[in-house]
């Protein structure tokens, strides 16, 4: 199995308002999205895709009682200087995010905060020194 | 904020055993891990990291009743050819992983199978002739 990720889909309860959410954080939906089912934005050599609950859970064949909850999975955006975390969870809130927990610097030398979309996905927005980020926004770790 | 994601973390019940689960598949880690606490690996322009599913939750400041179950988010990795999705999801029985199911064609003229790691995190492999995969592994939507 190659060591790459191709697409993260994150299941929700209604696919325009989640696409409305992403938009609002000035994110540009793929031709290859269809209205009302499923929404592409292209994330440097990646996708991410926006599909119903119901849906991924029945393609998946796995069982889903609809209640929202820790999904024990965290997206993270890492960005460039120290005081774009709290720009960036304060654009979130203004668009109709959740601030999780507020901006703070951490005990490796970073700051992060985090956010939810309106499912309750977990938006990790970091700080980190020790990694490095190109111009084009790919992350690149210490081999 | 920009249109990217850095970092996908999965929570974990034990760093250590998920991390040779995703070596058993032939994926390596940065020398940025911390043996026992984190684990991170390359994956494209972005990171995977493996970290306690208490650590991550303290950290983002959120409830966790501890019960394995739907995380409303699935991974995919894409491959290049029909028959890979099959050839994958072997791979990822052999390494211990479990087949959530079987490959089998879809309605959008692709093929996708399901399985889940050892903390019953969702990896769809897929294989999608409508997007396009370059060389690197880089996922290419239609703008």
């Amino acid at each position: 199995m190659e060591q790459r990720v191709s697409l993260i889909t994150l299941g929700v309860a209604d696919v325009e308002e989640s696409r409305r959410f992403y938009e609002r954080l000035g994110w540009r939906a793929s031709r290859a999205s269809v209205p009302g089912v499923v929404t592409f934005f292209q994330a440097g050599g990646m996708a991410l895709a926006l599909w119903g609950r119901n849906e991924l859970a029945a393609d998946a064949r796995i069982a889903d009682d609809g209640a929202p909850r820790f999904g024990r999975v965290a997206l993270a955006q890492n960005v460039r200087r120290r005081e774009d975390v709290a720009a960036v969870l304060a654009e979130a809130e203004a668009a109709g995010g959740r601030l999780q927990r507020p901006d703070a610097d951490t005990d490796w030398g970073g700051r992060v905060g985090y956010f939810t979309d309106p499912d309750g996905h977990l938006w990790e927005v970091a700080w980190n020194p020790h990694f490095t980020l190109a111009p084009d926004g790919a992350l690149k770790l210490p081999e």
